[in-house]
């Protein structure tokens, strides 16, 4: 993509309206625009790294086994006076009364819903368990929205539902979930600790929370410094097998956000060299709530014995748009946002600090066309903006890699070579930066 | 994908709410549950087939040199008071008071929002011409909802946006979408025609309206028969080259629908041979309509010679969701769907008519492993179900190809290989099958 093409509106100023790093970020380099408080447009650069991170999120949920639909944002208030759930919810939910004054709602979950299209559906204990997901917008009407995409009103989440004959079935089911969701933070490049969680409005006996490491994060946490040895995708994860090992090895240590912080367990439990005190960011949640909505909707199947079931339900979301901030909170320095690789826009900038010089040009042009015969998105700033600018702005976006091309180094057959993470510049031949970008020689 | 764990719930009866084919079928294949009137959630096999149409649509898209981005779906009223749409647009605008009593709405369509984007970031010509895209969920309270996702109330939608300095830029932007869509509706294996229409609520001054033959469809169409010889992937196109000849040869030849037919023309203008009445469904809508939001907006920019312009826009739509309805009215028979390759939800039906017998379990395992290792989607019906039924639920569901394996037939070494469309059936080996399906041997 050409620089002088691309929609991607930077601001030189940090703008007033943004308290945190990653909305602060967000907005200089393009990626976002408020389109009324805590509801955002995507712009072209910001759209990239939603999709990567949902089609992340999507791969691992499909490995977990469970199967992806999509439900609609509105909903019928309904449902939700079927599970007592809609006079309950307060003002938060956004009630909508359409032409013919029927009481609709914009989903701020999904519980009621997929409840309703399992019992329309699903009547046998043979056609159990499932394991249900999907990626959709919701909408939660936060008094103070803020923090840019982190608290917005409007945001992208993934929320899977679970549906099982007996509570071991449903602990499988949760298990499957958990799992999932370490490998999911694992494959964004982030360090990931499950908590154990109040229940809050989705309600439930069992139910963790997943905090992401970030300096900038929202809550104090503490934990066990074993956490940050532990690799989720160490070992391949068989989820047809049993997984309370692991599941087990991730939730005996010590690990608490301040409002459930015990001092007293912390420093019985934790060695002093172990204590980690940090900052974190929810990113995830998983729940586990037995018939809570079954048995008032009537989701109920035939038992092995013939026996009518109320189903074991669980259900589990990743805040997908959150994590875009997440991320950026967890990975920025002075100068701008730092992307893992697997998440960024685009893997190279290439700059050109003479695009009025043919020579540089050509190598350019030569070079954009390499990377991207390798399957390589590059971003190439093909303007006329100065030299300092350019830095500074492929610096703010992040990506992984800088490839500048001047006068004077390509007189010498020399082109730059910089990885925006560890701040390395090399100067080298440019056959040698291609494969360097991990272009193949033909 | 093994059938027994799939989420597909298939009906045997015909749903007495569907009054239209595409509609039974999708209800009847487990595509679709309806959350509401005229809101739908998109079940697995349903959702399969809207993603690989809006992926269709996205290369094209990006093909014709448009930039993807996404905003979102609940709009502040204000931007509508600005162009003077909030009070014009009526009740099929679905209206929304926030919780601190703010005028909200779900949006029908972008063209407020996009030039607000527009006119906070983009502030002289040579940042034209910019023609940015999103796809996005949109809302039309109707009326009487009816005919399933063909017109429903929450629906799919590709708008794409263009900003250009003058009315020849917007032409040639025009044309780009005008070229863009022939292509894409060709990708889906449709006859698209595109007819004059009017402006209506969106307003402007050039407009054309696409749609596809289906003996099903909605209105009756009159064209010239050279239409259905036309095939507009048959070239390489240029996007940055001059589309008109292209424009003007799909342009030239009589085409109407109903309300805009005039049968003297009809007659004067296309040989009697060569009239074809026919029914159409509209999928795409491309407008050309100047500064009608620009300048009440204040979407300007400064020229080349400092002076300040309004600029030209156009809006070019297409209904994704509708078009998995519309290619069912277009593709079906007594039996069931018939999709195009490029959008069916699994290349292959594999039938296990011996689920309880050694030998076909084995063989169905080597070729379902064998064609997912080719990377060709199989749906594998493994369950308990009776030949007769599970022939009945592949015709339903409309794969492109069905294999099936039979105790009786596998003694001799054959499988039987059928195509959906044509219905044809051929015994053969399970390798010459594999070898069939595009299977290369190791």
């Amino acid at each position: 993509m050409r620089l002088s093409r691309y929609f991607m509106p930077t601001l030189r100023e940090n703008p007033s309206e943004a308290q945190i790093v990653s909305h602060r970020l967000m907005l200089r380099a393009g990626m976002i625009r408020q389109a009324s408080a805590g509801i955002y447009s995507w712009l072209p650069l910001g759209l990239r790294v939603l999709k990567k991170i949902e089609q992340i999120v999507r791969e691992e949920q499909d490995a977990a086994g469970a199967q992806e639909l999509l439900m609609p944002t509105i909903q019928p208030a309904d449902l939700w006076r079927e599970s007592g759930r809609y006079d309950e919810y307060g003002k938060e939910m956004l009630r909508i009364v359409d032409r013919h004054n029927r009481d609709m709602l914009y989903g701020p979950t999904n519980e009621e819903l997929i409840t309703d299209i399992f019992r329309q559906s699903v009547k046998s204990y043979r056609d159990l368990p499932k394991l249900l997901y999907h990626i959709q917008w919701k909408f939660r009407d936060e008094v103070r929205p803020r923090f840019g995409v982190m608290r917005g009103r409007e945001f992208y989440m993934k929320d899977s539902y679970s549906f099982d004959l007996d509570r071991d079935g449903a602990r499988r089911s949760y298990n499957k979930m958990f799992v999932a969701y370490l490998r999911t933070f694992a494959r964004l490049g982030l360090t990931a600790i499950p908590m154990e969680a109040e229940t809050g409005p989705i309600g439930g006996n069992l139910s963790h929370e997943f905090l992401i490491l970030a300096e900038t994060g929202e809550s104090e946490v503490y934990c066990h410094g074993d956490f940050l040895d532990y690799d989720p995708m160490a070992n391949e994860v068989d989820y047809e097998g049993n997984l309370q090992p692991i599941v087990e090895r991730w939730t005996q240590l010590y690990a608490a956000t301040d409002h459930k912080h015990d001092p007293a367990r912390f420093e019985r439990e934790v060695p002093a060299a172990r204590r980690v005190v940090a900052r974190g960011i929810e990113v995830g949640h998983v729940f586990s709530f037995g018939s809570k909505y079954s048995k008032p909707m009537g989701a109920e199947v035939t038992g092995p014995k013939g026996e009518t079931v109320a189903v074991e339900m669980g259900s589990y979301g990743i805040g997908v748009s959150r994590l875009v901030g997440a991320i950026i909170e967890a990975s920025h320095d002075d100068k701008g946002i730092i992307w893992p690789s697997v998440v960024a826009p685009f893997q190279v900038g290439l700059i050109n600090l003479g695009p009025g010089d043919a020579a540089c040009r050509d190598a350019c042009e030569t070079l954009n066309r390499g990377l991207r015969a390798a399957g390589i998105d590059v971003l190439y700033d093909d303007t006329e903006e100065r030299a300092g600018a350019k830095f500074a702005t492929m610096d703010l976006i992040g990506l992984p890699w800088q490839l500048t091309v001047g006068p004077k180094g390509l007189a010498q057959g020399r082109v730059e070579l910089k990885a925006r993470r560890a701040g390395v510049r090399e100067e080298l031949a440019p056959e040698a930066a291609l494969a360097r970008l991990g272009v193949l020689r033909r």
